[in-house]
């Protein structure tokens, strides 16, 4: 590297993030336990590259001299390239050219990075950990349920209790069926309306969602929102479905049965549902965790049938101190089409996604276990860098006593290196100057104790005393190790 | 996703690979174990993005319309941002724009993917995985030596023997004094030819070395490769340099003090050396595990003292059927002008680098343990789709008894789900159809025994009946998942 007149500015592109210590590897812990399920049942790990050709990720087609906004592209050869949105489009690019080769049907599991080309924002990154598992080629909803019960095995794997978390299950199909009783056909413009609209539940409520099932709803600034123009007899309907009590997966499938009528689509979603619950059912997982709410669209995505998504139930403060729900932690559903752009064929399909980072999230939180803590650091201090070989000794030993340890390496003194062992948040600090070693002994410093007696400084002058004697230790050479191990164990 | 009319093809990007089951994280299970080990030696995780400005990067700055060969880069905002080729590169600048909160010396571990915008080849990716070990603002040797004793605790750690490894130390400045000591200075063109020729002489051995040094050499087709055209005694000097005998460091030790003389850069490798010889010493890295050798120059980087790497020792064949060793493993070495590129101060800094990727290749090559190997698979055939709660059931007990197990999700019969359940490699099918649900048992077929008594079909017949009647057994429902977990145990 040839030396540079002019300095370069160290910095980090927007949008991007530096994680040290614990916060690195967060996602890869939630991902090895996420992984360690979904082995279990059956399902292999796929890994594809970071760059897709741009065509092949769908979407986004180069047909200027720079395509697309979203996502992350380059020229090569002559042909574009692009980093991966998303872990599904590079599943069906898989898929559709190992075809003849794959077990079918073909189920995988697969994480890592994908990067979006946005406008960086407050907590909006343009990197992100995805872990997804997918069912390609079965029709059977047993497929559907399998995923929800496995997504809730691995929540409960890192952590999350049985009754943390909430799985709510719809189908589109039973939502298409609704919408044609309704006059509302698949090219209806007033169809996506009625869908952002039933979408809005949670927040607006159901006011809310009938005004904008008919003229149109004021929100509290003031602003009009123009609704689906639906007459009062079909507002009725929609909201009667979307409301339907969701306590019991039963008693939601008889109602359905009653709004759907005799719908050929809204009973092929029945039928779906109905598969669903049969093998949740099976499977121990009961109406509390998983319930069939028809309010759940999940957004405007390339779903043709169940659609699912996870949340925890646990609450937490919102940006103005109320009690929420922490919320949704992932999601997925059955898309049949996405294999059919390479192969021309329809190819059935089913997949959950994990919110990676909303589960890293949701363990700082709500202190689940499994968050990551590096264990008690004990650095030997450097006396003398003669003696250095002396010191790795030291910490050689500690090592292979099961404990985390190193040896300064700069060229400060004592002062400096207690200050050092502080921002490296040390909890012992082990010392052997020349008159220890004359002596044949080390000094051991209970940091943590020290941080503590130094911060009560004068409160109480007899324990403060005690405290003292406790944070400094002269013991043998011999049994440093030992001494370090009871150190840390109290 | 709108239906288009002309089908995508779907292919992988070239020099890009995809990856599933055993072969899908490998390399993340590699740098989980040295993961471990770094952290056990009070190294801390870092995570930085996989991109950066093309210009914090370095190397390739951006002054034409589309910069570099090399790194894959893209423009956004009218700024160029580049993919990560390496780990030290973003360490530097995140060193850089950190270095007032960071502890001083500052020790941190690294993995993740790179990208080389280089053409493809056989075996040549353009994606692959790196973990790095560095210490940045420390000059004492014994950092160096820590890195080498780590990372040998590191290889062991993934299944290498203690007598299966070996790493090579020697100091850059050691190099520049015996050059020095025959006249050639750092701006001298000869010295990158004297460089060369001793970093071949694994291959080429002290004849062709001494060529190189002189006039030149013809290699075995007949092509010349022109000399560095040293005097006689030069090459000599050189020569015996390089060829001292490795089989102790002190020996080597004593030897460089004779031929380095009074020379100042050779004294400083020369400390440097015996401080690390100490280090190594005392954390009991012996002769054998961690040699001294002045041939090794670590191609033409950006070393500025010692440098190091290390080989697996066990053979294997290579190409031609020859066995050699298996060969180099990682490297590294100290480099003290990286981070000045930002801050304009010399910062000393070491680090090590293994090469995931071909330890992956020799826990296959070799049969290290550690190599991934999914549980043994059970399928539970679908007999009748209305049964499907029924098989989940049964697939659920065996998952709770710790068994790899899942359900058949297509559509088609019998035959067909067998031969999935052989393309899934899978050890054991669970059959329940009407028959055995009426009695109240299951069917369990041995799949791989079942596979070895049809490749020996006629040889012996009692042993084939036997054999046959073992394949294929009924037991009661309620035994299903010890007589699974017995079938696997045999």
């Amino acid at each position: 590297m040839s030396t540079e007149s002019k300095l370069v500015t160290p910095e980090r592109p927007r949008g991007f993030a530096d994680k040290l210590g614990d916060d690195a590897g967060a996602e890869e812990r939630i991902v090895a336990a996420v992984g360690r399920v979904y082995e279990k049942w059956g399902f292999d790990r796929l890994e594809t590259p970071a760059i897709e050709y741009t065509g092949a990720l769908g979407k986004f087609l180069p047909d200027t001299d720079r395509p697309n906004e979203g996502v992350f592209s380059f020229q090569d050869d002559e042909r574009w390239l692009s980093l991966r949105y998303d872990l599904t489009a590079p599943l069906a690019r898989f898929a559709a050219e190992n075809r003849d080769a794959l077990p079918k049907p073909f189920r995988r599991w697969q994480s890592g990075p994908v990067w979006r080309n946005e406008k960086p924002g407050p907590g909006r990154f343009r990197q992100f950990v995805q872990c997804d598992a997918d069912t390609v080629g079965s029709d059977n909803p047993a497929s559907d349920a399998e995923m929800i019960a496995m997504a809730g095995e691995a929540l409960e794997a890192i952590g999350v209790a049985r009754d943390g978390y909430q799985f709510k299950i719809n189908s589109r199909r039973i939502l298409n069926g609704v919408l044609l009783g309704i006059g509302l056909g698949a090219e209806d413009k007033a169809r996506l309306t009625v869908m952002r609209a039933i979408d809005k539940l949670d927040r607006i409520g159901v006011e809310g969602v009938a005004a904008l099932l008919g003229k149109g709803r004021k929100d509290e600034s003031g602003d009009f929102t123009l609704g689906a123009d639906l007459d009062p007899a079909s507002v009725k309907k929609v909201i009667d479905f979307v409301t339907l009590p969701t306590d019991s997966r039963a008693a939601v499938l008889s109602g359905l049965e009653r709004i759907v009528g005799d719908n050929d689509e809204g009973r092929a979603g029945l039928v779906e549902l109905t598969g669903i619950d049969a093998v949740l059912t099976a499977l121990g997982v009961d109406d509390m965790r998983a319930r069939i709410d028809p309010s759940v669209v999940r957004g405007l995505e390339y779903y043709t049938g169940a659609v699912y998504e996870a949340e925890l139930t646990a609450p937490v403060e919102d940006d103005t101190g109320r009690l929420v729900r922490f919320g949704s932690v992932g999601g997925g559903g059955r898309y049949d089409d996405l294999i059919a752009r390479f192969t021309g064929e329809r190819v059935p399909a089913t997949g959950f996604s994990i919110g990676v980072s909303r589960l890293v999230a949701a363990q700082k939180a709500l202190g689940l276990g499994g968050a990551g803590r590096a264990d008690p650091l004990v650095i030997v201090l450097a006396m003398d860098r003669d003696r250095m070989g002396d010191y790795f000794a030291i910490a050689n030993e500690l090592r292979g006593g099961g404990v985390r340890a190193e040896v300064y390496l700069g060229g400060a003194g004592m002062k400096a290196q207690l200050k050092y062992a502080d921002k490296r948040g040390a909890s012992i600090a082990v010392i052997q100057g020349g008159d220890e070693l004359a002596k044949g002994i080390v000094t051991l410093k209970d940091l943590k104790l020290g941080a503590a007696v130094a911060s009560k400084l004068g409160e109480d002058r007899e324990a403060y005393a005690k405290a003292r004697e406790q944070v400094q230790q002269e013991i043998p050479r011999a049994q440093v190790v030992a001494a370090v191990q009871q150190m840390l164990a109290r």
